[in-house]
């Protein structure tokens, strides 16, 4: 089955990452997980974006903090769908430069961008892009919606007490 | 085969959008276009969100302006990947409340963002999305990388003379 | 006598939200509270937004945070004034997100924005409503704003001993 | 009946305040237009803030640019509900200037605040709060509403040919 | 001698007004200082800006958060040069609110802004607008821009053991 | 009698400063007009600062664009009251750098800043601020004052015909 | 002798980094100028980056805008410095995107960050990093500073007249 | 050998600016650190711009907060490199003001800024500047990038665990 690799430029950024992760396996998705520098190890990010199509790799979530090159450098290698999340670092301005490196991409290479810190959305929107040509995954993505509608129905009641 | 449901809050966004039309359809992908305003036509706008993947639809590529809450709204009632174009309209705030009310959506809920004004790659992510599944899409878009990189070649070639 | 629905996308904004119901109480005006998400419940947000002006309800607070598409939503449904709090959320960037979707309505479709978690002021602007066309509610709005001056008049006295 | 007083700071904010006036009539509700500047005019702002309820007078709507104190001081004046507009001057910092000081006012003093030069909803607006009282007034809404919809309804049928 | 008024909108400004009380003080220049509310007591800050400088006081320095409205209206109203201390207050978006409040007015009305929170610098240059005229007072200035040098020069002789 | 000098750090900004040395002009003060760049002729930035309280200066207005350090720069070697300009230059960030480079003064050394591009209002606050010890002066602030109000009334009666 | 290379994304990069180029050979520093993209080519740019240092070339200077990834991807795989320009692109967000992605690099891989469209300062500041190691190039700087004090000083006569 | 200065406004800056003399040490360059402030020890600043290029030095890293000009000033002096570090002072507006005074800096005069508080950054970009013409320091940049690579390396290892 489609899988979905959930990379990172740092170790530091897995905390927030992990939402990806567990949201996949909540979903059914088989993920592959790793730590792909775009600054630190060229090669290897080069190599993980040439091949990834070729592993059975279905869609890409990376996420990345600050000048944040990691998910459109890995769009630029690979003709899968990639989705960047954008990681509020520490020395971060407010967030304001992760998202606009992802975000703003010139013409010709997309990244699915998210919310910042939006790891676990980014999993959903993965499991959503593997849903549209498999209609088990789908159906599990109607399920999941329900789920989230009977979690806002019991806040509304419990408030009305 | 996958077709790509392409809609806009209101005509003055055609423009804009026209971009991800006709780069779907140099790609080789069939498109259904609607206008959907989430404001005007709520009605609309849930048939249409409802029943979109029941209809031979894949993906949703969605194009607002200002607060621009047509894409999360699809997104919340369909199970499909809705990917977002904010759109610079005219008495923006520099396209922030655009880029914004389209990208920082609450978890459970995600869209695909794209840059401002961004709807040519809206339309590529949208090939990238049917091509994880489809090896012929997935071909072509390897090849429209390829045609990318030989203008960029050309225009390197040019400014040595 | 006229009410105010007092609505919010989760649970989680309650804290913020509980001000203006406060506040509500305190000038007597009747509140109807409940939870509506409009990316989780839609079908509910539309049932609440068709029907709120039949239900003896004159005035709308809602607030949300992040792309924050319930006050809009809301508004494009109901012919009833609606008043819309942006909630700074934990992953807001900085309280903009929420602010920018909620004020940057399209034309044709107002919402009455006020300040960043403003819920409070939410609630004295539902009062100011319903107190132009109701004279005792008016009466105790400038009796407010008596209020508020004696409490600088004190804070003035304190701080010159 | 019911009026709707449009002011403004400066005769230059007259094309963007006169979408209000317009809507207004349009709608059916009278309106009373004259020039107050918080800053040159400080008495005649002080006398029509305390009296513009006694004279008949239902809603303000107030719109100026750059440090753009009128709506505020007004809602500090008046027990009525103030609707501000930021217009966006010629030596803005790009508008935030304007909307930052309508919107972000302090607990107790509330402004309505709409878009960006978004005049035409505050009219809209002003109708609907004299509508959440005024049967007549509210029907003219649903019907506004009406026919904003067949306008994007007409839109999206000449896409289509 | 000439006196320096100190005003605020709230007790809640006071710790950060207080520095601009404190180095007025250690300048040698006599304080007024008093809570004066734009928006809560609006008749008392007509009355203080009209006859401020009947009262002789010879420089305003008035600190506010958010909407900043006080220390513009106080410019509206007085023929004395006014600074003005934009104050972050808990709900600011940041302190822009506060900046852009108090910076951008209209052309006639100047208000002297500093820094946000600065309000130790707006002491200052209240001191050196009545040095403007006033020997002894430059004189005080002139060596109090001795001390803070040699304050430097010490911090940079203890790195350097 | 007291004078102002108004540098500025290009001929380009003349456009922009004219308005302050026209202002001045109507209002009966003389001033000293001169280009000092803080980056290009710091010698005689730093001899201008040093003696301008020595030459009959009274107020310093330093305007500067981009990263705008002449303002400053001058405040930190002169004991007179700086009043800095922000100048939207051609490469300006929408003028945020000229904005914050003059505004947000390290503690100890203050600059009036006054609104983007607010060359008038500078020219006005350095009256006010000679006029704080000058009652000739004073009193023709005093009549300006008027002047703008009776522009203002004017333009009411006009648009009211 | 030490060359600079100059680099760009895009063909349309052209006009803005050509004085980048203009500047170095007025300094008399010889140039070699090629398009490398960053997400079109970026093959090509991984070998320009791994043997730049190798081919005589000492600076290496890289424009791009919107997320622009080629300057800090330059600078991960070259042992050089690198400054690069941030360029105002179309559909950037007021030159804030391509500002960002270049300025806040990670730890580890540092990019020399210059004004928005500051192709000029880019150059000389590649001069002043040859100059540092070369007395011959440091002396043309210190005439070319020389020669910007007389245009400011011509300036300031122009002005007097 | 070539000696970097690192230079601060104030004590308060060496906590950020540690970095950059540790990292320098650790690559083998020597350092000399100062305190010279703009605004409050101009003529010390003075001379050190003007003769730090006459007493060994090559690279100057100069680290301010707020509305920093030391890296600005220090570099309209000197013929040398100057790289700007931007600190996160106590009273900034999120850092913005830093970045901007620094980074936008007019024609003629560059500032080599890094990310906001940057100052390790700094210090490799002063070390490749060295390098650029010193086969030695370049070896050891080129096997400082081989250290970063190894630390990803192996923290993809310890993740697949």
């Amino acid at each position: 089955m489609a899988k979905v690799a959930v990379i990172m430029g740092s170790t530091s950024d897995l905390p927030v990452m992990q939402d990806a992760i567990d949201v996949l396996k909540e979903l059914g998705v088989e993920t592959v997980v790793d730590i792909v520098s775009a600054h630190r190890t060229p090669e290897k990010m080069y190599d993980f974006g040439k091949n990834a199509h070729l592993k059975g790799i279905s869609v890409i979530i990376a996420g990345a903090g600050g000048a944040a090159h990691l998910p459109g450098m890995v769009a630029s290698l690979s003709p899968l769908p990639v989705i960047g999340v954008p990681v509020k670092s520490s020395n971060s301005i407010d967030g304001w430069d992760s998202v606009l490196s992802i975000l703003q991409m010139p013409s010709g290479v997309p990244v699915a961008t998210v919310a910042l810190n939006g790891a676990k959305n980014a999993g959903i929107l993965a499991a959503q892009i593997i849903g549209s040509s498999n209609k088990e995954i789908q159906a599990t993505i109607v399920s999941y919606k329900e789920f989230l509608k009977d979690k806002v129905i019991k806040g509304a009641q419990e408030i009305k007490k």
